[in-house]
This record gives structure tokens, C-alpha cells and sequence, in this order.
């Protein structure tokens, strides 16, 4: 039997410990409470974000590694996303709610990914932004790595604009980091580093995108992935890729943004036939 | 409660006054009527490009873009083409018919594709052709964006001849298009550049294959595809690749089209068991 | 009511005539008789023959097209090889017998191969070799049209000793043929190139692999298939492979041909699952 | 009838006798006992291998060959390692367990793989591994081959450090072997090259893993490969990729050690659907 801080006695029993025991290693250093919670969400938007992180696996933009958000919808300083676990396995009791800091609303024992500051420092200079992936999608890490610039091959990938810009954690984080994203100022320097893309690299990474919605942001991810893998195959023919001009990226995202719809429904009929 | 052009009054509720307004996007500015029906089709023409649109995802040419129509076996005036829509989920009732402006017959609230246009005007200039495929293909976007000659590195792609023709929408649309080819106009200038070709492919989109039948034209969007793959090997290994030359080209075509039932028994049956 | 040759009237129906008028297509101009068979083929041969097709289906080797056969195990002066379709849908009651000039010894209806000529010249001019595979597997086509040697880049591939020689059929068959060895002169040119060789590759159109049973040579086609697409990532790196040296090469062969039940138990059970 | 080592006379039939051929080809030649067992291992730990065999195939790591072995739980002078099958097929009963001169305590008839001394001289001299992995992972080969260094493209493959170094059989085993680590000699060698590091490759062969438990070695095993595959990328498309220095190596490799369990379950999951 423990004191709680609402003044009550309970039996937590050990699990009851374990979880305030990582909510404690989570809650700021400063002794502030839990945030408040904005109330349950939209359980649509709930919906599309597990089924999101299916499509992400299925589409061979997550592995066991990566991660994807959504705004709260009844508040903007809050967001949703999973506990620390491969997103191909996630479920609906597996979302957790974090305020702009990345301090989880109420872990119930769930721990959190290291790098969820990615989330809460975009959504903070980004007001535009809805939802938010970050992976480590095998074909644009080599666009990180070399600086080589990741354009738009198609209309499909118009998003891409003038190309992705690249961030080095070594600026912010000096030389010896674990590469990791695992505290506000380095979601900070990242978050700038993107600045109004919708898509920002992560030097011996992997990458970010952003969106106005579970769906485009899916959209985008997975064409990133796409898109890189026919840019270094144009790049290995010793080819000079005439890629689409602002412009032209310009034009076909906004046509693109329309129509994410389509490729959603085939991608989640595939993801949750194997799930 | 609306007055019909019939003559009739009908409650058409929302879902029946959305088709009348798509409808109305789709028929001619200038306030034409609907193009007269051809009657219904060949019940095994309807069944192979149900199929045909289920094989292109499964072998990897289209994914929740790029599509696929027949003509009209009734009239060669008239077209067949799905709604807008993921191939892989095509359904008998989702094909619809269009006159050669990519007119469409009876909408019935189905949303046609933003790039129909490229079907109407390449029927039109090419009575030989019977079926079309657009799509995004991956390995065939580094040709179209780098001018690489993409030519038969086997016999099973004769059909690629001395190579495919590329049509850069900037000739005909201008420097700041979506790419998209969403008029007549630019279908007619991207069949200008197919000519008498089967593939052409498309700058900073994809690619369009013509043929004799359905089951010709997957054949040659399918092999476009693995061209592309094997010739793209050649290149990033150095390699100058000795090419089938134009009479080997055009008699391996002639021999392949004999035998393009034997891929689509096996294609089909692969697509089907998984749908 | 037609008069047989055998002197018996028979109602043969559509399906009859057509039966007989492609057995009359493949038996020889001269009028020869069709050849003695040389009666059942052992059960076992039979099977391992069906579970080859699917197997080189399943493994990437073959797609709509490629064959595989086997010496008939009571005379070596016969072959058993598919009727022209798909290996993967390949039936026990789908083998035929050949002679060594590839004529049909019961045709049945069937139709045979364009290309089984090399398999009967094969057969003829090497009488070690029990079985043979035709492929058209994409990573081997580079090296037969670029003529980059295809080498071992390990001990499992150490059958391809100092590298495959490439057949290119403008030697015997002139410069505006289809590809297809689609005789028994284009067929014996192409097994002098083979040689004493274990694979030879084909100019423009695939490879040819052989060996003593048809597990041994599905696992040539295979790690043939594997063996290329390794080396052309090590020279599209830049890199310039220390491949086994032919002392190397003769003795890794030598072990694995002791080891090839192992990947045919795997490739088995993965082939049958899925048919 | 034979007469029986315990004294006992045996009715073997000819499976028995088999068995006693296959164990004596693998007791010490100076016809020392078969080793004592450390006794029934640990089945958490039997469990793992049997799961670890089918990920590495699910995964892509290991095909028709390769193999997982781990240090016993009750004695460090033992290991568990599977008789010689594909991995995929692998259960509990086919586990053997083996001395570190990597003579089988108890063989019943199974016999081990040749390449079982790369285990037991690897737990020799490295008393901190407790798994190791022996493939042939396609990616992987190119790098062993050419001597280009395989470091770290991102956090996930830290574990690389600043390059995997590579054993060259033809130092310990001279220029004509097959290239197989078939004997004690040859394994000590391959041990040495390998030091302190978690990965060596091995020239016209593959590559060695080793970690603190079967769960950090599949890890290691996977994102081998996936680095090779992405650094390949970067090197075709002729770029020059900023590595992980030496201290984010580091850093990034003790952050992962602490998350292998979430990979770990995604592809058990993934591995035992299909099995």
C-alpha cells in the first residue's frame, strides 16, 4: 500500500509499481505533474493511426524500428503514438498521449520510444503538421549518408520539391552521440533543420516526414522510400536524372494531395490481410 | 426533388445529385450530351481486363496508380476503362465506357481517372491498337528521366525495337504542369510520340504500352518492366550492353506474340489467388 | 471418320484433328515415323521432374517461360520434358518423351517446346549430363550481353570454374533470327559452346545449365541466378572481386555436389506449400 | 547382431549401423569417447535457437545453408548447434550438442555440419560469446570479395564499428581448398581474424557473427545484411557515405544491445506464421 499523489491509499501490487516507476523515469526532471489529457480522440483518427503503422511495415517503410504520430484531435498540443514496440504489431491499447514535450499524458506502465521528441519539437514549429513519420527506410539512408540530394523523380514524389534537406546530429549533438533523438533539443535542432519541408533526412540515420493527415503523411513516407530507390538506380546507370522542376513538384503535389485516398485503401486491404 | 432531363421528377437524394455533378464535370464544356453506349461487351473481354488489372499489381507494373483499358469490341469508337481507383480492387462494376474524347457514357457517380485522355487519343490515332496500359512501372522512370536508351536486352522484349520514344509533357503542356495528362490536347501529343511504337515513356512519370489484345499489352507492360531491371544491371555494372538488333527485335516480337497466353495462364492465376 | 495410320476408322472430333495436326508439325519433314518409346520412366525421376519446374518457379530462375529436362532413366537416347507452358503449373500427365532429335515420341495433342532442340543436342554431344535447365533469369542476361565474365564469387557458385562461356546465336543462325534455338543445327551450336562446361550463357535471350540429376541442376540455376546478381553488386560498387581461383572453383564443386539435398528439401516444401 | 561399446549385443538394422558409421567419422581420430554432456539445456534457450534458425531464413540471411549455434547454459565448454539441414526446417529433436573441439557428445545417428569447428574455436577464444551466426547473406559477399570495407550506415549496425575485417582461407589453408572451415586448424584461424569484433567476413564465402546471446546474433545477422545492401547503394550511385565514427559506433551499439527484444518479436512472429 502506497500513498498516491491524489491523496489515496492503493494496493498497486508490482506491475502498478513498474509503471510509476516509468512514468517517473518519463515525467520532467523538474517534479511537474502528468499533463493533462485532451479527452479521448476521434476513434477514427485512432483507427488510421494503427493501421498506419501496419501499412508502414507492410510497405517496407518500418521494420521493428520506426514510428509514426498524429495531432491530437481535440487539442493541438497534444499528440498520439504507440509505445515502444515494432509497428507492425501494434493495437489500439497501445497508443499513448504526449504533450508537446514528449511527457506521456498516462504510460499505465508503457514505455515510450527515446525518440519521441522528434514528434513533439515538429508538431511545436510546425502548426501545419498533422502527423509525422520517422523511419529508417533502406534506400534513403544512401541520400543521408552521401549528400547526394533526393529529388523528385515523378509527380508522384512532387513533394519532394527542390529536394530534402539534410540533417547532422553532430551539429547539435557533438561527435559522440548513440545518433539518437532522445531529448527536446535535439527534436529542436531537427525540427529547424526541416524548417517547412515535408520530408528531412537524418545523416547514419534514416529520415522524417510530415503532413496535414495520417493518409498523406503514409503517402509521403512510403514514396520517399520509392522515389529514392529509382533516383539511385538512374544514379548506378551513370545517368543525369532530369528531375521535375519546383515548378512541376509544386503542381503535382497538390494534385497528389487530392488523391491519396486511392493508394491508401489498396495499402490497407494488403497491410490488414496479413495482420 | 429535381426535373430530369428525361422529363421526369426524381428524389435523388446526396449520393444522386454527387454523380450528376461529376457527370457534369466529365461531359464536354460545350454542353454536349452524353455519348451514346456501344451496348454491353464481350463478357470475356470485361472478364480479361478485370484480370489484366488485377495481374499488373501482382507482377509490380502498377501499384494505386496507373491503369489499363480495352477498346470497345462492339465499336471502335468507344472504350472501356475503370473508375478511378486502385487496379488490384477492380471489379466488373467498376468499368466504365468512354467515346474517343474521353467522354464518359453512363458515370452513374463513378469518378473517371484525371488521365483517361491518354486512352481516347492514342485509340484515335492508332486503329491497330485494342489495349493500353499507363502506369508508374519503378525501373522504367530512371530511363524516362535520364534518356538512357531503354532497348530489348532479350528476345521476350523484341517489342522494345531500336527503343522507346520519350514524350516530355514540357513540349505541350509548358514548365509548370502537375504532369499529368488531364486533356485531350496532351493525350493527343503523347500519342504523337508513340507514333507507330508499342512503349513510350513518359519524362518524370512513367510509361504507356499499346498492343493488339489485353493479354498482349500486359505482356509487354510486365517485360517493359524487367527490361528495364536488366538493362539498368548492365549499366551500373560498367557493362556496354550488344542489344537484340532491329531484325532480331522484330522477329522475336512476331515469335512472343504466339505465345502470350502462356505468362497470362500463369500471371492470372497468381494474381487470383491472392485477391 | 477418319482412316489412322494405324488402319483403324476413328471419330477424332476437334480436339483429335487439331491433336494430329500439330503431331504432324513436329514429326520430321522426311515422313519418319514417330520414335519407340522407351517405356515408363521411374516414378521418382517423374516426380523430382514436377517438383523441378515448380521449384524454378518459386525460386526466381523461371517465369512464363524456361524448361527443364531429364535424360529418361531406361535409355539414354530418350529425354522427358514438358509440353509448352508455364513450369509452374507443370503437371505429371504435362511430360513428354522426346528422342534426341526432339521429336515427340506420343505427342497426344500436346504441344512441345519451340526450343527443346537444346535439350537433344545437349544430350547428344555430352552423355554425362542427366538433366538441363533453359532460363531466362534476370541477373544472368548482363553478363551474357555485356560479356562481363560470369565467375564464382563463392564456394557455393564454384561450378562456374573460370567463368560461362555466351553463346551468341548470329555465329550459327545469322544476324536476323528470333533468338530461339528452334532446330536441331542451332541446338548443336550451342551445346559446342557449352562445351564441357556446366553453364553457358546465351547472347541476348538467357543461359543453359546442366549436370548429372535434376537436383544438381536446379541448384546450378539457382545459385547461377545468385552468383550474378552478387557479382554485378560488386562491380556496380566499384569493386574488382577476387574470385575463386580454379583449384578453389573444382573443389567447393566437388563438395557441393555432395550437399545439394539440402536446398532441395527447403526449395521442395517452399515450392509445394504455395501450389 | 553386433556387439556393443556398453557390451551389450544390438539388432542396429541398417539405419543403426548408419548412425555408427556417421559417429565414428566425427569422434577425435585418436579414438578418444564421445564427449560427456552438460546435461539437458536450458528449454527457454532451445527454444530461441530453434525460432533464431527460421528468422535468419524469413529474414534472408541463411538459405539452404548456414547455421546458429549457442554457447550450452550449464557448461561453457559446450555449444547447441543443429545436424546438417536447411535452418528453415530445423526443430528441437534436431538440435546436437558438441564439445568446443566440436565433437558431438551425443550424435544418434545426425549428422553435424562440416563447418561446425567455426563455432567451437570461436567459443575457444572468445569467452564473452554466447551465439554465433555463420552465413552466406548475398549483400555481404560483395564486400568479403573486394576487400571494401562494410561500416556502419546508420545507429542500427553500430555494431560494425569501424569495419569488419576479412579471413582469407588461403593464409591457414593454402591456395586449393573449397573453401570450407572443415577442421579445427582452419577455425582457429577464422577465430583470430575475427578478434575482438562482433562480424568478420570471409573472402569467396560469407560472413561470422557473434554477440552475448541468440537474440543480439540475429540481430547483428539482419542488419549485416541490410547495412551491406544500403552502403552497396550508396557506393553504385557513386557516392562517398559519411560512416559512423568510431563514438557513435560505439555509443550506438550499447542503445541497441538494450533493444534487440523488439526486432526479435516482429520477426518471430513473422517466421512462425509461415512455418
Amino acid at each position: 500500500m502506497i500513498q498516491c499523489c491524489c491523496g489515496m491509499p492503493h494496493d498497486l501490487g508490482r506491475r502498478g509499481l513498474l509503471a510509476m516507476a516509468i512514468a517517473a523515469a518519463v515525467v520532467p526532471a523538474r517534479g511537474h505533474a502528468a499533463p493533462a489529457s485532451a479527452g479521448p480522440a476521434d476513434p477514427a483518427v485512432l483507427d488510421d493511426l494503427v493501421v498506419a503503422n501496419h501499412i508502414l511495415f507492410d510497405q517496407g517503410v518500418v521494420d521493428g524500428f520506426g514510428h509514426i504520430s498524429v495531432r491530437h484531435d481535440k487539442d493541438p498540443n497534444r499528440y498520439l503514438l504507440a509505445r515502444s514496440m515494432a509497428p507492425a504489431l501494434v493495437a489500439a491499447d497501445d497508443i499513448m498521449e504526449f504533450d508537446l514535450d514528449s511527457v506521456p499524458v498516462d504510460p499505465r506502465g508503457r514505455t515510450p520510444y527515446l525518440e519521441r521528441f522528434i514528434h513533439g519539437e515538429i508538431y511545436k514549429l510546425r502548426p501545419d503538421v498533422v502527423a509525422i513519420v520517422h523511419s529508417h527506410s533502406p534506400s534513403v539512408i544512401p541520400f543521408a549518408d552521401t549528400k547526394i540530394a533526393l529529388k523528385p523523380m515523378n509527380h508522384i514524389a512532387g513533394f519532394l520539391g527542390t529536394g530534402a534537406p539534410v540533417f547532422d546530429i553532430r551539429g547539435a549533438g557533438g561527435p559522440a552521440t548513440d545518433m539518437l533523438i532522445r531529448n527536446n533539443a535535439l527534436g529542436k535542432a531537427l525540427a529547424v533543420t526541416l524548417g517547412p519541408h515535408p520530408v528531412a533526412l537524418m545523416r547514419g540515420h534514416g529520415s522524417v516526414a510530415v503532413a496535414q493527415s495520417i493518409r498523406h503523411v503514409v503517402f509521403r513516407a512510403v514514396y520517399t522510400e520509392v522515389n529514392a530507390r529509382v533516383e539511385a538506380q538512374a544514379l548506378a546507370m551513370g545517368g543525369k536524372p532530369e528531375f521535375l522542376n519546383p515548378q512541376e513538384a509544386e503542381a503535382a503535389m497538390k494534385t497528389n494531395d487530392g488523391l491519396v485516398g486511392r493508394p491508401w485503401e489498396l495499402w490497407k486491404r494488403h497491410a490488414e490481410a496479413k495482420s
